[in-house]
């Protein structure tokens, strides 16, 4: 018999599992689903939830993720939750500095993004409930710490919103490159297509008799204003042509 | 008489007003401006805004933007919002490509960090109603296309949890790189502190009698396991006088 995936492989392969602790609002949790399924996570773990109704505000914030992600969650102990996941606990308070290691050091969804890609193994992301987040004595229990930059007047973020941000920036683990958005990789027009919309300019500078000593800069000026642009290949021939009528149109009547 | 700051080193300084258009939720409105907050945002802007009621949902999920954004918010019609900025319409769906300039080309969030840092002017970042969010008319009007990179399968994000997205993306053009966390810069332990824990690792496989032809191979993964965890100098510290007390305490009774 061939084992055709290794256990290893499999694991490499789970995105991280997302928890939410004591969460006081069905709407968050709904929130959160919403934000797991619109980045591809699909493993929501509920430590003392409140009571999800099916006609209730949960189901109501989730969008797609009611059809599965929020039916399919699994309620646990903080225990069990500890003892089963390399736990990363998300938090707007950190210690200032190592006098304390229960919120310090801290890794941003930024810094997470980019090393989670390397390891395999079961995670979970933590995240407490609204008002106090995670307590000190949770933290103590919990693998690392994960903060999200905020301004320093209001860090605290809404439960649901810190948990979108969470899952936005390591939406690679879940998703891989495939977005709904299209490759931009050939959205810049060819060379020589730019080069044809150079030549028009210059074309058009000429038949409108634009001074021959201010010709050169302001065709630096135009590859300028187009080389930020990127234009597409539809737009630059769109405005070649556009140009082209301007430079060779029949004398006005 | 002396002109401090010119206009345009004001405007530099002035991050993005964020408009919502045609909200239906006032909690959707209240949830955006607390993300304003949290992020440094001060300039909200509401077109066909519904009823905000100071003691409804707006103000109760505002956080507390509840005492500047949300009560400093203007209105103003579609027309005299594209008149006054440069907008970026914030859509999940895109064009595929350039057969239509609707909803294409578009940036991400992530792009536009990079590149409005450089611009001054007054900007706004746009958001739509719930559920169709920006209508084609209105991104014909809009100067330029935002779009977060989401799960093919569902891409449309919670209005309220794209505004979050799309300003913690922005959050340098408000706060710059001044957040609640404490500077990173000098966590790593100074390399004597590492070098004496290394040091006093090599003392105790001595005592211990590890053998002689396995130590050189456990020390490396010592300081691999150390060079990747980057120990502050008071981990290193603490965990340097563990071993000590390890490899030096008295004969067992």
């Amino acid at each position: 018999m061939t084992d055709e995936s290794s256990p290893s492989d499999e694991t490499a392969r789970t995105p991280p599992a997302v928890a939410v602790v004591d969460a006081q609002s069905p709407g968050n949790v709904g929130t959160i689903a919403r934000a797991m399924k619109n980045f591809g996570f699909e493993d929501l773990l509920l430590v003392d939830p409140p009571k999800i109704d099916p006609d209730g505000e949960a189901y109501g914030f989730a969008g797609h993720a009611r059809e599965d992600v929020l039916p399919d969650a699994t309620e646990l102990s903080f225990d069990d939750l500890v003892d089963s996941y390399h736990t990363i606990g998300c938090t707007a308070v950190t210690n200032e500095d190592d006098n304390s290691h229960v919120r310090f050091p801290y890794t941003t969804p930024a810094d997470l993004a980019g090393r989670l890609p390397t390891v395999a193994g079961p995670t979970a992301l933590v995240f407490g409930r609204e008002r106090v987040g995670l307590t000190n004595d949770e933290l103590a229990q919990i693998d690392e710490i994960c903060s999200i930059p905020a301004n320093a007047e209001y860090p605290v973020l809404n439960l649901g919103q810190a948990a979108t941000i969470t899952l936005y920036e390591l939406r690679r683990l879940a998703l891989g490159d495939d977005t709904q958005l299209p490759d931009l990789e050939r959205v810049r027009a060819p060379e020589q297509t730019l080069d044809r919309l150079y030549d028009q300019w210059a074309a058009l500078l000429e038949e409108i008799n634009h001074p021959d000593e201010k010709r050169a800069k302001t065709m630096r000026m135009v590859r300028r204003v187009f080389g930020r642009a990127d234009p597409t290949e539809r737009e630059a021939n769109t405005l070649l042509g556009l140009l082209r009528r301007a430079t060779e149109r029949p004398e006005e009547k």
